[in-house]
């Protein structure tokens, strides 16, 4: 994608003569690559993407899969695909590619510490240098191919959302309804959940972090369900919260809490303003309320290829929000051995505001036991 | 886990005083850190595990998990769990702990360059070492706790595979078959696949890496099904063919030279066989028929935390199989355009022969159209 890799040289300082992606094997495979190559299929282990200054891109992968990335590069014509056979041909390759280059960009925080060793190998007088803030800059904003992917993998997550109401019945088991929904986003059109699905129950709501495990849906019982899908490679993440069975007035106002505070945090949210205020926003409004303290975490993550795009937003965050951002916004209250409620949406960053990307209700909803 | 620990030390050479396993965040999580710290859930982004000789093992874990890391560590009399709230924190402790280490072993296979910077830095003059061709080693043999694991993962495989008949009719598209295989092995226990599942229908069948895409199932197609699950964080990975309609003597014949390959390589199995002679015992079967080079890959690779686990066998393997390997054997004839076949099992190393852990028949079955 050219204009992803002249994106990428626009931030890096200093400018390399080359940035190499290497995969090592699956789960360490690197993000960058993905963002760079728009392949979509192939886990391509051990290949390896080296982007030039003019956005041109030569793209070393193994017989396995070099069908898969030519059907790609005949759709992307900066994207020259070379097929190897052994770990000497990659070297050579790569070698013969990076020849004239004096100073090469590796993204230290997606590359393996051999995967490095390996590489700098092959070139030692070359000068390597980290370009994962460039990287990360580069990624952290959306281009319209991207946010086209991203609201379609939200508009699964919030589809699913909608659906939870009608699968709730007494005794239904945590560990089954994120099964359930795994299975609809998948219906609906995922290549599968972006992370293990949250759910919650009762006081497992209360844990922020919890997975899904064993209990069993009982009246009177609040529930968080995390989740999300991916779709054409990027992620979604929506967290919806009900409650079940017999009323519980302070979940309940603790649920109109939780809104109130995302609704402050979101009317703060454009280009330019401090990621910090946002998080501030809705942390005032809980610690204005009974609730002070129960907001735990930080607001916020922008989103992408990985749920978590490296980027966080929370109380010590120093930097802006930018056009184009997709971020999560997700404040929470958790009454230990009580309940819990959450809320989370995926937003774009506009100009002069913010544009939901998940679309399902957010106010309480007491389904009946 | 003190005998994991206490195994890694016996293949490390030199040994260090202390290993250290680094996570990043998700998906550069290190598979080592889940082998020594045996923790049924939860990611551990930015967690760090030091291993030492005496099979002691400190654990630093953020706040967020500190209560599922503890609860593991009450199971576990030789973890202590530190908890820490910002890098200096963690900085701080693992200066610590790792105060009076000369030689340090870091996981180079798994840990980011970022990671391997950052913890270098903090004991500017201890001498890194790589440990990855010990972890390699120790993992790659199992325990008991493992090996039931990977048998239940393999169980959930195998009842899935049995299922898979009873879903087959005309115009089915290989992605909702891929979907709704998903959704079973998650309602028989599975935490979720282990890897993208592959189901490739006629011509589609005849390549190794497919996926799962767009194709609807004809009457006369072979079929292609690879999947698998992860349960308790150990994986299974399975593949059966099956037919579809219309008789097609060839495909039927091919099956049958594959089922006749495989049994050939299982035949050869037990500790101390060369791994080259188990793959060239399919090979030789497979090159004596008429479909001669229409085995196209390795004959299979070591499975645990992850389906890959490692270690693969092929005709370049200068290894021998051991005693508590749990290995895929998978077979394959493949003919371009028409149809494939692959059969494959994970089978536990043993003493005199192996132990199937997958159990679904192998044989031809034709479902009718």
């Amino acid at each position: 994608m050219k204009a992803r890799v002249e994106k990428l040289y626009k931030f890096a300082d200093p400018k390399p003569d080359a940035v190499v992606f290497a995969n090592s094997v699956d789960p360490h495979l690197d993000g960058g690559f993905f963002w760079v190559f728009d392949v979509p299929s192939g886990l391509f282990e051990g290949s390896i993407a080296i982007a030039h200054p003019d956005g041109q891109l030569d793209l070393f992968t193994s017989v396995l899969e070099a069908e898969t990335a030519r059907a790609a590069a005949r759709r992307d014509p900066h994207v020259n695909v070379h097929e190897f056979r052994t770990a000497a041909d990659l070297e050579e390759g790569t070698k013969r590619i990076l020849g004239s280059a004096r100073t090469i960009g590796l993204h230290h925080q997606e590359i393996t510490h051999a995967g490095y060793e390996r590489l700098t190998k092959v070139l030692p007088s070359a000068q390597w240098v980290d370009v994962s803030g460039a990287v990360r800059r580069a990624r952290v904003t959306k281009d319209a191919v991207e946010i086209e992917r991203l609201a379609k993998a939200a508009a699964i997550g919030s589809q699913v959302a909608l659906e939870i109401p009608s699968l709730l019945r007494e005794g239904l088991i945590e560990r089954d309804l994120a099964t359930e929904m795994n299975h609809r986003m998948m219906q609906h059109g995922a290549e599968g959940p972006s992370f293990a699905t949250i759910v919650g129950f009762g006081p497992n709501s209360a844990e922020p972090h919890y997975f899904a495990g064993g209990r069993a849906l009982r009246s009177g019982d609040s529930m968080v369900c995390d989740f999300g899908a991916y779709s054409e490679r990027y992620a979604s993440d929506i967290t919806r919260s009900f409650h079940f069975g017999r009323r519980d007035e302070e979940l309940k106002a603790v649920h109109e809490k939780v809104e109130e505070a995302q609704r402050a945090a979101l009317a703060t949210i454009r280009d330019g303003v401090p990621a910090k205020e946002v998080h501030l926003a809705a942390q005032r409004v809980i610690d204005a309320s009974p609730w002070k303290g129960r907001f735990t975490h930080g607001l916020g993550h922008s989103i992408g290829l990985r749920v978590h795009d490296g980027w966080g937003m929370n109380e010590r965050s120093e930097d802006q929000l930018e056009e184009g951002m997709v971020i999560t916004v997700e404040p929470g209250i958790y009454l230990p051995g009580h309940g819990g409620v959450r809320i989370e949406d995926d937003v774009l960053v506009t100009k002069q505001g913010y544009r939901f990307l998940t679309t399902a209700p957010r106010s309480y909803v007491e389904v009946p036991a």
